[in-house]
C-alpha cells in the first residue's frame, strides 16, 4: 500500500471485447451511440434534488451512504455500520466524521475489484470529478477535498448536472399516497423532464405493518371510502390520473414473486375486506397481490399506463439489521422465481391486448431463457427489462443478451434502466450498458451473424428508441 | 429503408469463433464434417410430401405458415394472424393474398436480427434459391418471385431436395394411430430413407379431452380390447412392431414433466381403470403418464427400441390462442424441470439395462450441468440429445456444450436432431450444430485441452457416427 | 487405433484464453502464483497414508479404483465393474488382473476428451510420471509398466510427493468417530502438516440405519451419555475439541439440502429423542440435520471452527449399485439447492456474528448469482466455497467466477479446495484452479475492468492468502 497511486483513466476500449477484429467493430458501434441522450425511464432519485437544486455535500454523503452496492461489500467483510456513520434507529444522531469515513471507504477500495460498483465509481470520478489517481488510502483526503470543493461550486447542482449528463428525460419513483409536490415545483419552474412513475406496492401489499395506514392515506388524498373494494379501486384509478398529470407514463410493482390471479369480482372484494381488516393471512396478503396485479393491468389497458413488474427480491433478509439500521442497507437476496404459471392468469385475461405493454424484470437468471424469452417472443403485451439490480454488470449484461435474443430478439426488449437513487453514476451506468451491447452485437457482426450495419441500427434501437418507445415517451 | 438492398451471402466462417488462430483450427474440423451425409433422427416433417412428391406452393405457405418460430416472433410485435393469413376455427377458410403476406413478413424481417430463424432462413434463400439479396420490404416481390418460379421446377419436388441436401436418414413422428401409409407409399416407390417414429402421446395422455377416443382407435386398429390393461398394453405392442415394421428405431414421448412411476400391476391397472373412464384427476392423470413412460422403458427392453423423452413445455400457454388458432403456433413455453427425482422409478428399474437407451431433452438449461450431464455419466442407458428447441441456436449449442461436456464427455451424447416441419431448413440447422460443434472443439484445441486430432474424430462423431449409433441406425 | 501414439506434453499456455494479448497476461498472472506452495483446506486423502508412509501399488489401484469420477465415466458407457476388478457385496474378492485392467481403461481413454480428468491424469502422467506419450490402447503396458516402477521408488512415498508437491498443508476428512490415530503417528513422526476436519454427518444423519450406532459410538468415545440431548451435545464439543488437537480447524456437513432450523431448546430436544430412538420420519429427520447445522455454528462461534457447507447432492441416486458395490461409486447427482430460505434461521441467529465463518457450497450453479454471491456478498459470516465437484473444471471454474465476482467479489470467497481423494492429482487440480483464475483475471485486466498489477494482487491472494484466513490457517 507504499507504492505510489495507481494513475485513474478510463481506458476508451473498456469492456470492448478482447479480440481485436471483434473490438474494431465494437468501437464503430459505440461511436454511434455514445453520445446520445440519457432516457432513465425506472429509477429511484429524489425529485426534491430537482426541486431544490440545493448543493450536494460531501463525498461519504453523496457516494458511501445512500449506496447499498457499497454498503453491502463493506458490511460482508465484517466492516460495522456505526463505523460506516449510519445512525440505528431510536439512537440520537452524532456528527459522524465523513472525512474518517472516506478514509476507511477508501482503505477497503480494493474489495471492489472486478464488481460494476468500482467501474461506476471510477468513472464518475474521473469524468465527473477530473481525478486522475486511484482511490486508495493515501489518496482519500485528496479525493474528498476535491470532491468537496467540486460539490459546492454551481455546475455541480442538481439541475446543472442534469444538463450535463445529457439526460433527456428522468422517471423518479413514488408510492401511491405520496403527493408530488416537487414534480410540481420542478415542472414550474425548470419544465418536466423529471417525471414520475406510480409505485403503489405500499397499499397492495398486506403483509406491510403500515397497509391499512396506508390505504387509509390513500382514502384522505382522494377523498372516497377505500373501505370498499369498488372505493379502494377508485381511489387508485384518481391517483394514476395524478401522477399521470405528473409526468408518469408507467407504474411499477416491486412484488416478492410473479404470482398474478384473477378472481372473481365478489371473490375480489372478500379477500379485500380481510385485508383491510388486518385478518390477511400470508397466504391471503400473496393473494391479494397477485389479484392486484391483474387489477393494475386492468387499468393500464384503460389508461394507457406501462407496467413494469419486479419480482422476486427477498427483501430485508437480515431481520436483526433490518430492525437496526431499516431498508435498503444491502440485505436484499434475490430467489428464484417463476412466471410462467404466475403470470398466466393475468396473461389469460389480457395477453393478448395490443393496448397493454407490460415490462419483466428478474433477478433469477436461470428464467431468462427458460421462461422470460419465450413469453416475450410470444405474448403482444410483454417486453423485457434489461439485466436488473445484481446483473446490471459486464458479465450480467452479456449473459441477458445471450439468453434472451435468440428467442425474443432484440426487439422484445426495452432498452436500458438505471433504476438507481446513485445520481452522479446515471451516465456510467448508461455508457457501461451501450458498451455492452455493442460488445454483443460486435461478437454477431465478426461471426457474420448480422451485418455491421444492421447491427449500428439496433445498437441506436436499444440506447434510445426502444426505451422511448416501450415506456411511451 | 430506402437504402439499396443488403447483398446476401453466406460467410464461410459464419458462427466461427472471433479469435483468428481457434477461427482457423475450427475451419479446419469443419472442412472434415462440411460434407458429411445428414442423419436427421428425430423431426416433423410430412411424410406425405416424399409419398406423394407434389410441388410446395409458395414462400408464404413453405416459410410463414407451418413456422412456429416466425408466427411467435410476428405475433409478440403487434401483428395478428388474421393479417398473416392464418384461418381461425369455425371461420370459413378464405383466399389469403399471398404475396401481402410474405411483403408484411419482409417488412419485419428485422426482428429476426440475432436470432436462428434469421440464420436458417438467410442459409435456405442463398443456398437453396440462389437468392443474392436481403430480404427486406423493397425485395420481398423479387423473394416471392424467384421461390415460386423455383418451387415449380422438378428439382424441387420433395424427393429431389432430399437427394440434393444429402439426407442419409430421415425420421418422422407419427402418432400411435396413425396408419403409417405414407412411410408404405415411400418404402414401396422409393426406398426407405424415410422411417416414423412411434410419439403415443394422444394414447397416453389422460388429459386430452380426445384421450378415450384415441385408445379406442387404438383398439380398433388393433383388434384388441383396449378398455383392460393388459389389452392397452398389448395393443402398444402391436404398434410399436408396427412402427418398427416402417423403419422406426425410436420412440417419443412428449411430456409435461419427466415424471416416471413405477406401480405395481394392480396399482397400474387401477389408474387406467380412472383414466380410461375419463375419470382420472389432474394428478391422475400425470401419474398415468409416469407411470407409462415406464411401460415404454419395458417395452424397449423387449424389442430394441430408443427412447426419447421431451420434457418441460407447456403446450398452449395462451388459451385465446389456442382456442382461435390452435396448436403449434409459437405459444408453447418450457418451464423449469426435474430430473433427478422425476427419472428415479423408471431408472431404479432399468436404469442399468445395457440394452436400452434413452434420449433425454431439456428446455431448461439450469439442468445441464446440474442434472442431465451428471445422470448421463453415470446411467448406461442414459444419452443427452442436443440443445432443443429454444436452444437450437449458436449460444444455446455453445452453451449445452460447455455445459455438458466437462460431466458427461462427448460420447454420451446422441449428435444432432434438427427437429423440425421446416424440410427446407434441414440441411441449415444441420450446418450451424457442425459448426457450434467445430467452434467449442476448436476452443479445446487452442487452448490445449485437446489434440487437434482427436477434436476432429469428436466432430465426425457428432455430425455422423454418434447419432446412427444412438438411435440404432 | 493403429497410428503412433500422440505425444504427450503440456502446454505452457494450456487453459489459457485464446486471444493472444490476454494470453500474455494470463501468462504473466500466472507466472506469481505458479510455484506458490499448496494449501489444501478440504480434501479426503487417506490420512494412513502419510502415518505408514507405504508405497502406493499400481497404476489401477491408484488411478481406477478410487477415483469415482473415471469408474462412473467407464460404468455409463457400458463397463461393468466386474471388468473393472470391483468386488461386489458379499462376494469373494478375486485376484483381480490389474494390468488388463488398466488396458481396459486405457481402450476407452477416449471417453474422457474434453473432461478435466483428462486434464488432471495427463497432468499426473507427465509431471509425475515423465510420461511423454498418450494414454492409449498401444501405450497401456509401457504406462502400467513407468507406473508400477516408479511407484517401488522410495521418492514415490507419500511423504516425499508430499514435499515434492510443495504441499504445505492437508486437511483429510474424518468421521465424528474416527480415533484421529494417523494423524497422531504424522504429528509424532514428521510434523502437523496433515490436519484433520470434523465430518459430523454420521452422527447427525437419522436417516442413516447406522445412526443409533454412530451417537452410541460417540457416546463410548467420549464417555458421555448420548441418549440425552445435552449429553449429545457436549460429546459432540469434546469431539471438535479433539479434532482441534489433532490441527483441525474447520468442521465440514455433506446434508441433501441446506435446510437449517432454528428451534426452541424443549423442541430441539424432543426431536433429538425421536430421532435417538429409531422414531424420526423423513420430515423429522431433514428438520433434525437442519437444527444441528444451528447448533454447529453455535459451537463454532465458541471455539472458533470454520464451518463449511456442501448441500445438494442425492447419494446413491442408483440402488442397485450403491447395494451391491456401495458408496463412492459416481452414482451421487446434484439437485436443485435453495439457500436464501434454507439458511435462514441459522442466519438469523448467527449472520451478524464476526467470529464466526461458514463456507458454502453448491453443486447447483443456478445459485450462484441469485442466492450465493448475493448472500456472501452481504452477511460478514458467510464466505463461497470454490467450484465444487462437477463444477472444478475449466469451464466450471469459469462460470463460478463470472458468476459470483461482480456481486460477492473476491474477497468474499475463500480461494481453492481440491475436495480430492486422489492424492496424485492435487498439483494438477491446484495448477488447474490458479490457471483459470489467471484466465479470468487476464480478460479483466485485457478490458480494462482491472490494472494488471491489482490483478496480480487478486492472483496471489486466490492461490495462497484466501485460503490461509478462511480456514484460519
Amino acid at each position: 500500500m507504499s507504492r505510489s497511486p495507481h494513475k485513474l483513466e478510463l481506458h476508451p476500449d473498456r469492456t470492448f471485447p478482447a479480440d481485436p477484429a471483434t473490438r474494431d467493430v465494437a468501437r464503430r458501434l459505440y461511436a454511434a451511440v455514445e453520445k446520445a441522450p440519457i432516457i432513465s425511464p425506472h429509477g429511484h432519485t429524489d425529485p426534491r434534488w430537482f426541486a431544490s437544486n440545493a448543493a450536494f455535500e460531501d463525498a461519504t454523503s453523496v457516494f458511501l451512504w445512500p449506496d447499498h452496492y457499497v454498503l453491502r461489500m463493506l458490511y460482508s467483510q465484517g466492516i460495522d455500520f456505526a463505523a460506516l456513520g449510519l445512525t440505528a434507529r431510536g439512537e440520537a444522531p452524532q456528527q459522524a466524521d465523513r472525512r474518517a469515513i472516506w478514509r476507511l471507504f477508501a482503505q477497503h477500495y480494493h474489495l471492489f475489484r472486478g464488481t460494476p460498483s468500482r467501474l461506476w465509481l471510477d468513472h464518475v470520478f474521473a469524468e465527473v470529478f477530473g481525478l486522475d489517481v486511484s482511490l486508495e488510502e493515501g489518496t482519500a483526503d485528496h479525493y474528498y477535498d476535491v470532491i468537496g470543493a467540486s460539490l459546492a461550486r454551481p455546475e455541480f447542482r442538481p439541475r446543472a448536472l442534469f444538463e450535463r449528463f445529457g439526460i433527456e428525460v428522468l422517471a423518479t419513483t413514488e408510492g401511491a399516497t405520496e403527493t408530488l409536490v416537487h414534480h410540481e415545483t420542478i415542472a414550474r419552474e425548470w419544465g418536466r423532464r423529471v417525471i414520475t412513475t406510480f409505485r403503489p406496492d405500499d397499499v397492495v401489499d398486506a403483509d406491510r405493518e403500515d397497509f391499512r395506514d396506508n390505504v387509509h392515506a390513500l382514502g384522505e388524498l382522494t377523498g372516497l371510502d377505500v373501505d370498499s373494494w369498488r372505493g379502494y379501486l377508485q381511489a387508485l384509478r384518481l391517483r394514476r390520473a395524478d401522477f399521470r398529470a405528473h409526468g408518469a407514463t408507467a407504474t411499477d410493482h416491486g412484488h416478492p414473486t410473479a404470482l398474478t390471479a384473477d378472481l372473481s369480482e365478489r371473490e375480489a372484494e372478500r379477500l379485500f375486506q380481510r385485508a383491510i381488516s388486518g385478518q390477511a393471512s400470508t397466504g391471503e396478503a400473496e393473494l391479494f397481490r397477485a389479484q392486484m396485479l391483474t387489477e393494475m393491468a386492468r387499468m393500464s389497458v384503460e389508461d394507457g399506463m406501462v407496467m413494469q413488474i419486479h419480482p422476486g427480491s427477498f427483501r430485508n433478509h437480515n431481520p436483526w439489521l433490518f430492525q437496526t439500521y431499516g431498508r435498503d442497507k444491502g440485505a436484499d437476496i434475490p430467489t428464484r422465481t417463476d412466471y410462467v404459471r404466475a403470470l398466466k392468469p393475468l396473461l389469460d385475461r389480457f395477453g393478448n391486448e395490443r393496448a397493454l405493454t407490460i415490462i419483466l424484470f428478474t433477478l433469477d437468471e436461470s428464467s431468462y431463457a427458460r421462461e422470460l424469452a419465450p413469453l416475450a417472443g410470444h405474448y403482444p403485451c410483454l417486453k423485457l427489462g434489461p439485466a436488473w439490480w445484481f446483473h446490471d454488470s459486464p458479465e450480467g449484461m452479456l449473459r441477458f443478451r445471450r439468453a434472451t435474443t435468440e428467442t425474443a430478439g432484440f426487439y422484445n426488449t426495452a432498452g436500458f434502466n438505471d433504476d438507481t437513487r446513485a445520481f452522479f453514476s446515471i451516465p456510467a451506468r448508461h455508457d457501461l450498458a451501450r458498451r455492452i451491447d455493442c460488445a454483443y452485437l460486435a461478437e454477431l457482426v465478426v461471426t457474420h451473424r448480422l451485418a455491421e450495419d444492421e447491427a449500428r441500427d439496433v445498437a441506436q434501437d436499444l440506447a434510445y428508441r426502444l426505451p422511448k418507445v416501450a415506456y411511451r415517451l
